[in-house]
């Protein structure tokens, strides 16, 4: 049987009712990273819990290693503190940190009570960096000597914990002095190659690349980018070692942000929806930001009840006016989407207004006086009347360079207030060009009303 | 000076008048990539121009390395197709394949035509597979060696070409057979360990992972998700090497994919734009989809055209409908973005429509309760009149509902008939909530009408 029909979700259930843990865990090993995902988020939340409780620790760490962090908290909220936390000791640091964070405060105090004392200290460490950061990414899960070790010593070190190291992604030996300050790097390959009494000090590579804790996102994609390391050792202001962002944590965390930020602008306000989550989240998530915009569309729509004579004496724009509005916002969203990513490309600067204005004037005026033509003869050909042409066709014309010249400038200017572009732009945008474009046809149709009534 | 300010464009339009090539290409060396990507797309088109003439084309093809290949195929089609060559033949063959296919057609062939033959069948070859599969993100570049040979020949031959390699990712030596089909990996740091009299054959890891070259990028992110191999082999369909998808590539394959989604997704059709493109590139890109978008409003308010005799007795209702079909195409976009994202991760499957209906149902109707009852209230309130509020509270309640379950179903339908899901959802989406929108509240006021007028 194919793993990838709908029915690996059935397997696991069958062997959930038969209590068949064997059977169970090399079913689940001989699935794929992405059917597990699948089967996992498909199992109604009861069996997830029967699941997570019937496997090891180590195992059900192992499973939920690739699930998004949103969901891995939920699964850890439905379980007692104590079996959590078994299953929080068994996670890398990074995901404990990450996991920790999304599960909701007091589960996460009470997993936290329940892990070794050593572990609970070190992920409140980790929780403590912000996401967006090498202390937010890195994992501490590495290998460190003193300076003054022999490589002997060191290949001793090796063979005993062996175990404990197997988990650990080791291309490096990092040398610290006294003061757990980095000095220098030394390659596995180097340990074979060395004479086993050399001091690490003369075998290492000194002053290695690392970077401080705080380190952006930004930043560390370009590291990685401009090199091929699988890792890149973290210090604090005083150069002491904390642990390693590894190459994998970098790609993720920026798919994570790129998800976040595609959510966010579709208007999931908390930037994380899976409908594997339960129902008042996702409720929660949505409306919290429809609420916003109905406040929004009042305000936007106080505008024709300002002039509504007017529109009550002309019918005919009750027809134009959401075209209007519609598509200045299409094309003033188009606008933000290319500041949006020339932003994030660091393309463009938050202060290089002049720049986009120029470049959008262009567009929006060769853009307006096309879809104004159109709009024209659609109205005037459908109406008979030339004047309602010229009063929709204008109203948009100008609206649609409204909408261009705003929907590129607002990302700036909201980057620049160190608030989300992602989130904040396309709302703010639309309000905008509708107030504009009921404003533009219901003042050009008031200056012209007589022709417009038949 | 730091190189971050905005003079870096200024710096280098001074040693372009000076024609200082010296100070001008170690004043480039000293930028980081994001600072070469923007002070290059902030020169005039002229000035980019002779910039890239003024440098050699190794120095050249170094320069425009990082930029998005719409770019580079940009200041490609405007200098002579034999310096074009030139600069094409010094780079990568996965970019100079992604490059001459973003390049316009009759100025590609005038560069394919002044390479070298080889070079140009080779980037034929690989322009010939689908960008999103492992044949489109492959280079050529490597090493492989028949197995046969013994190491000391290898090393031979490693020392006697070492610049011709000093470019190459080199992690791994490949092994093939007479036919050059892969029989083994060979680890670079094996090289040095084995006696050199060893033939590859008996020294390679025989039977290496390795990929067909149909592969599709999820399935590779897959695969690189769950090793830590820097680069794995490309294969025909009878085994033979046809070159290795780096790890690099393919996290650049995802990003350029999820950027091309979100541009599409905010209705930029080609899904590329950098406003450093030609004006009419960038106008024809947006245009395309707002010519659509202005068919598709014009289907919409037929609606309302049909239904204008209830509009002028009841003019209230123009003020509320853009808020009705607003609202809901809000929120069935954020439908369309979750499911869109379930989609690329894999946690949906195109044909499971019926566990999005159940999922999209529950929250549609409550969310559709609570703002059609915000919706009722503003109404009665603003107007006095609570047969008004329950018209417009109501075609707002059952419209949310249907945005919901449209917006949640739409991408799978979309997906299943091979459509892209990024830029077809959302248009057709906001298509359908217009018209249901108008027809419900239009409808709605027809049936009470007399009780809406004053």
């Amino acid at each position: 049987m194919p793993p990838e029909t709908a029915s690996s979700c059935d397997v696991i259930r069958g062997y959930l009712q038969q209590e068949d843990h064997q059977a169970l865990e090399s079913f689940i090993e001989s699935l794929s990273p992405k059917e597990t995902m699948w089967a996992i988020s498909h199992l109604s939340d009861e069996d997830r819990h029967r699941l997570i409780c019937l496997l090891s620790p180590e195992e059900a760490a192992e499973l939920i290693h690739d699930l998004p962090s949103a969901q891995v908290a939920d699964l850890l909220e439905d379980i007692q503190p104590a079996a959590a936390a078994a299953i929080v000791e068994q996670m890398h640091s990074d995901q404990r940190a990450d996991v920790l964070e999304d599960v909701e405060k007091h589960h996460a105090d009470a997993i936290l009570d329940a892990l070794p004392l050593q572990t609970a200290t070190d992920t409140l460490a980790l929780m403590a960096y912000s996401p967006d950061t090498a202390g937010g990414i890195m994992v501490t899960e590495y290998l460190a000597y003193p300076e003054s070790w022999t490589l002997s010593h060191l290949i001793v070190d090796l063979r005993r914990n062996r175990e404990q190291y197997a988990d650990y992604q080791v291309q490096y030996i990092y040398v610290v002095d006294d003061d757990r300050r980095l000095q220098g790097v030394l390659p596995l390959r180097d340990v074979l190659l060395r004479p086993a009494q050399d001091l690490l000090r003369h075998v290492m590579i000194p002053r290695p690349l690392s970077v401080v804790v705080t380190t952006s996102l930004d930043k560390l994609i370009q590291v990685f980018g401009q090199s091929h390391f699988m890792g890149v050792p973290v210090v604090d202001e005083e150069g002491r070692l904390l642990g390693i962002v590894e190459r994998a944590s970098v790609s993720n965390a920026e798919g994570a942000r790129s998800d976040n930020m595609f959510l966010k602008f579709s208007g999931i306000m908390t930037g994380e929806e899976l409908r594997s989550m339960s129902l008042w989240r996702r409720i929660g998530g949505r409306l919290a930001w429809l609420t916003v915009n109905i406040c929004l569309n009042v305000v936007a729509v106080s505008v024709i009840a300002v002039h509504q004579d007017t529109l009550a004496a002309a019918i005919a724009l009750a027809i134009f006016m959401p075209i209007i509005s519609d598509m200045s916002g299409c094309a003033g969203n188009q606008s933000v989407a290319v500041s949006i990513r020339e932003l994030v490309l660091g393309l463009i600067k938050p202060n290089e207004w002049l720049r986009i204005f120029r470049k959008e004037v262009i567009v929006g005026v060769l853009n307006g006086l096309f879809l104004g033509f159109v709009l024209f003869i659609v109205a005037w050909g459908w109406r008979g009347n030339v004047w309602l042409g010229l009063v929709v066709g204008g109203a948009l014309g100008i609206n649609i360079l409204v909408g261009s010249l705003v929907g590129g400038l607002l990302p700036l200017f909201i980057k620049r207030i160190h608030a989300d572009p992602a989130l904040a732009s396309s709302p703010m945008l639309t309000t905008i060009t509708d107030i504009c474009g009921f404003f533009l046809t219901l003042t050009f149709a008031a200056m012209v009303l007589p022709r417009l009534t038949p």
